[in-house]
């Protein structure tokens, strides 16, 4: 993809927090060149030590590429000679929405510009861009370097499989939205599911620790073999999901009108950040981040997953 | 736990379809005897067959324990001589009260009768036994033999307890309910889950298998080793979840207000079911689940969870 039909050898990375910092080690491990630029106080060297830690981390899949990171005060300096940009600033519209129209007044009309936001809506951010269609949302889920997920929102479906064609090539996992939605799809699902763990709470069922046992021990397990839809599939037996929405539908229909509606009432969040502490047993957030990613790798070493994987057939490719 | 403090040396497992076999197999390889019955037609050929392969997934874990297998005609002669029981009926409250009920009747008081009741609650399904006290339910996650979670609702704590101890014994993950929910907990949070997943299908946001794929190269694949409080704790960085509700509990909450509530109509029964058929491309049901039992053991083989497990101190142990 990107320019006269190459791939892509240089990407900026505007905006170096956990999102940033971690897209920058994926790109580098992948060969890419990697220019970076945030205005925050310290951030080169926070960049550098996260990306170090990547590195060793994803050294254990064989991805050993010696891409060259180079660290910039401001974003036009970033951007000279990108050939893709990965836009992490913080989620404010107004901000994303000044900042993604500078990038795009910048750059060559054939670069793509991704941004990772989570929250805000592609339409609002690209308002002021004079050239929206090559700008993008490709939202990760924490770190990017380890999770494959990466939700796409485009303005038109060829950009949009350029796009996914990129992202693939980092051994990711893009899936395309057919239009764009708060929350895009993945958030929208953990949200969803959140939303009953903290009614499980605040109605005294479980212990937090135990609410999240239930998850990670259960269908978390299971979810990160296949999906919902693929597990009530197999749910139904031989009969599959045709089966399974004939006979149990009406059962979902009635759970769904059970579950939960909390509010984050004070009461309530007390309870949680309690039941946390004591679930985390006195580890720090760096050490249960640590832990993560050591599961992650692990999982992601061993995992197959159930579905056959969609063709990679490079036609998206360009 | 058991009789007199001893180890149960001999299980009865009553009723023998998916779930009954998955328990069969795992008392098994764990050195329990155990005794079964079903009514169908086929049952015991159908329980040997799955036993044999159950046995040989779990001989990968070095569980290679030899509980003798017996698959009797009735119950009374299943239970005859059992120190714990594993009832897997159908899902009809007035088949499991009164199947209950017999079984409490015929069986000594110390022995702890469990049932795997999915969608029924234990108030109900206790209601005809003379000793509602040693009858709990123990509900698996599929298949059991491979998914650890054990969702436990007792009448008193140390029947609770009990059970813990006798499934943590098993390899498993218990996890004790303070009170009775329809749903308990896993189902709970994976209905809301779904719901949103419909919905997304009814809102022709994406395809049926990118909406899985979301889920499983995304928080699925987180969920396999953290729940969702610890998640958002994660998600808070230094300041961890008072941090994250003190800042995003807003946002947590609109987007609640935001998620969808579709019905099952048959438009967007069809959806999904054409959609899953896409996304098996073309396996069968028997297939997708042998994939999914090896990414299972893939996962289970490799995987660390976050949050430090509970004391398994052996306290609770009889």
């Amino acid at each position: 993809m990107a320019q006269g039909g190459g791939r892509v050898q240089r990407a900026a990375v505007i905006g170096c927090g956990t999102v940033g910092a971690s897209w920058a080690a994926l790109f580098l491990v992948h060969g890419l060149d990697v220019t970076a630029t945030d205005p925050a106080e310290g951030a080169e060297e926070r960049l550098r030590a996260f990306v170090e830690g990547a590195r060793a981390q994803l050294a254990g899949f064989g991805l050993t590429g010696s891409g060259r990171l180079r660290f910039v005060p401001r974003v036009p300096e970033a951007l000279d000679g990108a050939e893709f940009v990965q836009e992490n600033a913080p989620e404010t519209e107004a901000l994303k929405r000044a900042l993604l129209a500078e990038i795009d007044r910048l750059l060559p009309p054939q670069v793509l510009v991704a941004s990772s936001t989570s929250a805000l809506l592609r339409s609002a951010i690209v308002a002021d861009c004079a050239r929206p269609e090559r700008v993008l949302v490709a939202h990760p889920f924490n770190p990017p370097h380890l999770v494959p997920l990466v939700e796409i929102v485009a303005g038109d479906a060829a950009t949009a499989a350029r796009a996914a064609a990129f992202y693939r090539g980092l051994g990711r996992r893009p899936v395309i939205l057919r239009r764009e939605m708060p929350g895009h799809i993945a958030n929208r699902l953990a949200s969803a599911l959140y939303r009953e763990a903290v009614n499980l709470v605040a109605e005294g069922v479980a212990s937090v620790a135990d609410i999240d046992a239930a998850l990670c021990h259960g269908p978390g397990l299971r979810w990160a073999a296949m999906g919902p839809h693929m597990t009530y599939h197999l749910g139904g037996g031989a009969g599959g999901i045709a089966h399974y929405l004939a006979h149990l539908g009406p059962s979902q229909e009635r759970r769904w009108a059970s579950l939960g509606n909390p509010a984050l009432t004070p009461e309530v969040q007390a309870a949680i950040v309690a039941g946390v502490a004591e679930e985390a047993a006195g580890l720090s957030v760096a050490e249960l981040e640590a832990r993560r990613d050591r599961a992650l790798v692990g999982i992601l070493k061993a995992r197959e997953t159930v579905a056959p994987d969609p063709a990679q057939d490079g036609t998206a490719e360009e």
